[in-house]
């Protein structure tokens, strides 16, 4: 509530690299932004918390920077935006949380820097508890508007943009988040729906599903298997399909396209570094379905949520 | 990180009112605000931690809902600006959390409601560890511009716009943040710098000293002292005008007008409900000083700041 003696935001804002959107200026506990378009604004945030979110002993606190970062500007680029401006909210524990601060802003930094984002502001408290961090960040649509959740149509193309699966073993904080690939695809094709996969495929999935009124076929054996898993099926007894459907923070986008588009978009493979897969297809009918080994079953909505007493 | 099975967010955007500024529409996890004006964006961020900003069991929730939610209007309110929009990312704790939140988000909803303010967003998450709350606020500023800490000059009036001290025994739950009156005062005269006190008068008196390059000096005598710093000096030892300089929380405006401006907002009292008080003159030596019974000393910048080791 109060700024830190060790004043880190200052500290942020005075490395936002030259040439980034200009922040006008610092009053009181919020900044001005430069806001010359007169396009949509775009407002995300996300927080995360030692022990349900990351573990900070393995992770390292400048990769929990790098991913409190990324999963926002996964929200950002599933809906085609482009990042403007971030801020950040920490409580830090009292012991050695300076040293935390410096290495967890680091991370923080360097994810902002690569997608020309400046950190605008935020507010460093010291507490007790163990590290939570919350960040929101602001975009901007392009002319052609932000994609959102509820365009898919019946007989749309089902595609992700990465494989799937096995992300607790270091891709959920270690991702780079489909900002720039978001746009291209905008860019080059109308995206009836899309989302991040960051719950997992099935539970992501439905939320399509729902907010467009329509249903999915997923393929099991179109769907692309990240290394890790395999990895992890080994161990847990699982398929890897079932981890490939259900584990979460991909960070993949996955989207409705026509089949037109769909068909230019697998065929040229227009985007670089990324190899697009269709993993089904939107149907009339409300609900999900999984086709493995000839047999069509239903798909239930799996993957995380937070569950409460 | 992930939507909550109870999707508390959605409950809270479903009742925003009518006529409020549009939600263009939700997708992912950002929403998009219509953002039709050429105005700057203002931005702003603060977490509330159990235990170290509140004490959950004494204030109850739905007032740490209202200090969550006002905390940062209050801030908007420093620099003159206009609320558009928040977003509220919150850790719940597992045992209790549903209930928990119901009320918080009560809380949270009824003073963004008093300002017009939709909630568009946020992240929903439980842990095992105490109850936290970030909200982030955009805001916009008038065709006059955001007024900022650093144009405080010599021969300046200092003016507060209420009582100060003892805000631990309930105000700092229970205040209503100067938006009205900031946006009021921004209209009727030239506000060269202003702060709303948070961490304490002298500690934020400092930050418009140090950002204008400009000294002060304040008249303990003048200092408007509210009932609970009487109470509270009765049992600290300490005397009122020390609670009054350093207790903090007071949510007050602290400004700097020209001295012609400051005769006419005295002289008048323009502002519904509010006794604008002067307290002392900003002058060319920078540093603090307390005028009392007719002696002049230095006056640190007491107040609250968090440690870190």
């Amino acid at each position: 509530m109060s700024s830190a003696e060790f004043a880190f935001i200052d500290w942020l804002r005075s490395r936002t690299p030259a040439g980034q959107r200009v922040v006008v200026g610092i009053g009181d506990d919020a900044a001005v932004v430069a806001w010359p378009d007169p396009t949509h604004l775009v407002i995300t945030t996300d927080m995360l918390l030692e022990g349900s979110c990351f573990r900070l002993a393995e992770a390292g606190a400048r990769r929990v920077g790098n991913k409190a970062m990324s999963v926002n500007l996964s929200d950002i680029a599933a809906m085609a935006a482009r990042p403007v401006a971030a801020v950040v909210s920490v409580g830090l524990p009292r012991a050695g949380g300076r040293a935390l601060a410096e290495e967890l802003y680091l991370g923080l930094r360097e994810v902002a820097d690569d997608f020309a984002t400046p950190i605008v502001g935020g507010d460093t408290n010291s507490w007790d508890g163990p590290l939570t961090i919350s960040v929101t960040l602001i975009g901007e649509t392009t002319p052609r508007g932000a994609v959102r959740r509820n365009g898919a149509r019946p007989g749309d193309w089902l595609i992700v943009t990465g494989p799937l699966g096995g992300s607790i073993l270091g891709h959920h904080l270690d991702f780079t988040p489909r900002v720039r690939e978001a746009l291209a695809l905008h860019n080059l094709v109308d995206l009836h729906a899309m989302i991040d996969i960051s719950d997992g495929l099935a539970r992501d999935l439905s939320h399509l599903c729902e907010e467009s009124r329509v249903g999915a076929v997923v393929i099991a054996e179109s769907l692309p298997i990240r290394e890790d898993a395999r990895k992890l099926a080994a161990t847990t007894g699982r398929t890897v399909t079932q981890h490939a459907l259900a584990d979460g923070e991909d960070f993949e986008l996955l989207f409705a396209v026509s089949p037109a588009d769909g068909v230019r978009l697998l065929g040229t493979q227009p985007i670089a570094g990324l190899s697009l897969v269709r993993i089904g297809q939107f149907v009339e009918e409300p609900g999900m379905w999984l086709m493995e080994a000839g047999q069509r079953r239903e798909l239930p909505a799996l993957g995380y949520s937070h569950e409460f007493e």
